[in-house]
């Protein structure tokens, strides 16, 4: 007993003295390690980032996972309070708070994750969902559009029509990688459900995507005083969208298995690894030429990929790429959940006209999304489970309403300060509630099956 | 033969698509991916820059392998063609080559590549070298300062002594990185000439440091009009470096079991790897808070970690931490090596005085390695070995010469445009010749052995 207690003596003793060492070193960077250190001080705010945010996550992931719920719920909340210490005195993110470097990190994180989702679905299985995918994404999009259309309108009566499209714009999309994360945690990423969500995932954030790139083309429009954007640039904005997806799934899955045979033929360590990410790599890189998001690229690239086009590598014994990449996973997906909570400012909680707008907002965000059930016939499937799925708006949202605030029309942002923390408080918040009503919907269902 | 001719032409055809498609798209991004596609074009372009590092590094690390050189040889030289293409027309670095996310993904590479070569280090196996090591190291200093300085005042009559003190500081680094990279991929970083240079070039790469750090003290108290550096700066300046060395060994020593058992504790997944990349960073962030290179703490996390410690995880059929770190290893270390090739500029190789004031620098650099081998007492070692593993300045050189040209003194600076050529192609050509040199000293050697 006395050894048991003198152990967790030490390990609590060495938490506590580092935290302080790193509390104290975090403030007494600026003068040490500066261009005479001889290495650039960016490279120490990154590796400061790096451990602060990979030893929340693990806290904050531990934390809410002895409580039953996703991990990725703790990497948020965590990364919220961590963003917020500010607010009671200390600010130990200010030194990497800025940096560039980890919001790439963490945009390479969420490209993993997408090209890990897509990895572990097939796409002879995305097909047969394909149908109720696209249903699901088409209804997913246009309820919450014209409800946050709708909103805008009640709660800025001044504002131009141009601001209301805006804001209902910005309702459209799912942010995939959150909902892909917490069907991977609780372990239901294989469920016809999952696939469903996934597929009107990636469909939704083409739609919404297309939809961004129409309205901000109208205001630029507008700014200059022409026409409008005429029907045929609408035509050409669906259309390489469209082509992207159909042609790099058609394209690439005829070309994977020369790639890899090709890439069997080098002598190098380390190649199959290599090829993998390149045609993630490339796939995001392509997708992002054409205005989609880099994710859509990878989830796509993932998907296109299967074992049996690199059958000769794992028969000499090597990993399959699932394997190979989860490492590259652990380490680079937590920053993109932790930076996406650092980056709420709690302090705009406290204005009542925002929280209400925010309130409504949400609503009319989690609503518009039940709407997709209708799209569901199939009464085997759980239809709130799906509609939950399709809820978080995410670092979509996010990047949306980013482009918003710095969009000008007439001399003032499109988004102006009050909305843009209101559409933050309803990303998080969609964000935060889905992981567990999705995770409780999926488990009584397994309940009502099990019982039946 | 039919069929073999058509698959390869196949596989030509689609190389050649890709190039050309890459290679327009490269050029066509400034107009396509901007705010308005909704992605920033920070992540395009670090995307297209990972695309063409990772190609060109496994297309020069093969082709150099198959001449059975190392490959982190044709990944420098691949990365110093595709980095000077714009002498002959197109420039496709051109969007990703400032961009300071790549330098860090570069920097974490090779911060990554150090731990991996501690962790094949054992610390007992380190002590049984380090006086060896440590002897190595001092001469492998001193001659190098003296000999630069004296280079310098030849070529460069006019300058002050500054600047031949800061010359004669820039041969003294040894890069690590190179020499470990070779010893790697040639099978010989087990044996006891290994561990010396290795051991040798941390310890150099601390010694370097101080040196450095107390010309830029010296350079900037001449600024100021002061007194100069006091005996009392340089000694607090090495008692930190010394410190921090020993110090993070011993205590590092003491907790890692604590550390471990501490993670085994908890419940999400990833923490072995996760525990690992922590301690890993937070060595490489307490050495660079001390004026130290990141590398040095990474090197020393690597040492310190053993399989011992976290039994707890290996018994329940985890991967060891060498297996989990590798994938990070294949997608960031060629980053570093091609990178590097890249900032050379080939058109400065036309100038004859540079060329010659680079020659002399080069012959000095090897040459003042090589008195390395008078503190090498056993004779069964392979000396030459011993002096052209310490030769390459790499990234170390890299990183002084920088400094100098941005140190100013009497409103000139410390290193002129001409000296940063010579110092840059001494950089090169050391780091060129010890791979191929390296290797066909430690394979006579073993030649040798073997009919002996």
């Amino acid at each position: 007993m006395t050894r048991i207690l003198t152990t967790r003596r030490i390990i609590v003793g060495i938490v506590v003295t580092l935290g302080y060492l790193l509390y104290n070193l975090a403030f007494a960077t600026a003068g040490e390690t500066g261009e005479a250190a001889g290495h650039g001080s960016e490279v120490a705010d990154v590796l400061l980032g790096l451990i602060i945010i990979l030893l929340a996550a693990k806290l904050g992931g531990d934390f809410f996972e002895r409580f039953k719920q996703p991990a990725v719920l703790g990497e948020l909340i965590i990364g919220m309070l961590i963003g917020n210490l500010v607010l009671i005195g200390p600010d130990i993110v200010e030194p990497f708070k800025h940096s560039l470097t980890l919001d790439v990190l963490a945009e390479l994180g969420v490209i993993i994750l997408l090209f890990e989702v897509g990895l572990e679905s097939s796409l002879q299985e995305m097909m047969k969902v394909g149908v109720a995918s696209f249903m699901v994404a088409v209804f997913g999009v246009i309820a919450p559009f014209f409800l946050g259309w709708g909103v805008a309108i009640f709660f800025l009566p001044e504002a131009s029509i141009y601001v209301h499209i805006f804001v209902g714009a910005t309702l459209t999309a799912t942010s995939v990688g959150i909902t892909a994360r917490v069907l991977k945690d609780i372990g239901k990423i294989r469920t016809r459900e999952a696939k469903i969500i996934l597929g009107a995932a990636v469909i939704d954030d083409i739609m919404g995507l297309i939809i961004l790139a129409v309205v901000v083309g109208i205001i630029n429009a507008a700014n200059t005083g022409g026409d409008g954007v005429g029907s045929l640039d609408v035509f050409i904005i669906v259309a390489k969208a469209l082509g992207f997806v159909v042609g790099s799934i058609l394209i690439g899955n005829l070309m994977m298995p020369q790639i890899f045979k090709f890439g069997s033929k080098f002598k190098v360590a380390g190649i199959l690894l290599s090829t993998a990410l390149l045609v993630c790599f490339l796939m995001a890189y392509l997708a992002s030429l054409i205005g989609l998001a880099p994710i859509v690229g990878a989830f796509a690239a993932g998907l296109i990929l299967d074992k049996v086009q690199y059958k000769d590598f794992t028969d000499r014994g090597e990993h399959s790429i699932d394997e190979l990449v989860a490492p590259i996973g652990v380490f680079l997906i937590p920053i993109f959940f932790v930076k996406m909570g650092m980056m709420v400012d709690l302090s705009t909680f406290g204005n009542t006209s925002i929280l209400a707008f925010a309130g409504v907002m949400t609503i009319a965000a989690i609503a518009g999304k039940q709407v997709c059930s209708l799209a569901i016939f199939d009464k085997s499937l759980n239809r709130i489970a799906i509609g939950l799925g399709m809820s978080p708006r995410g670092e979509v949202g996010l990047i949306f309403v980013g482009i918003g605030a710095k969009l000008v029309l007439d001399n003032t942002p499109v988004i102006s300060a009050g909305t843009y923390s209101a559409v933050v408080i309803m990303v998080i918040v969609t964000t935060l509630v889905t992981p567990p009503l999705l995770k409780m919907s999926l488990i009584k269902d397994d309940k009502k099956k099990a019982s039946a």
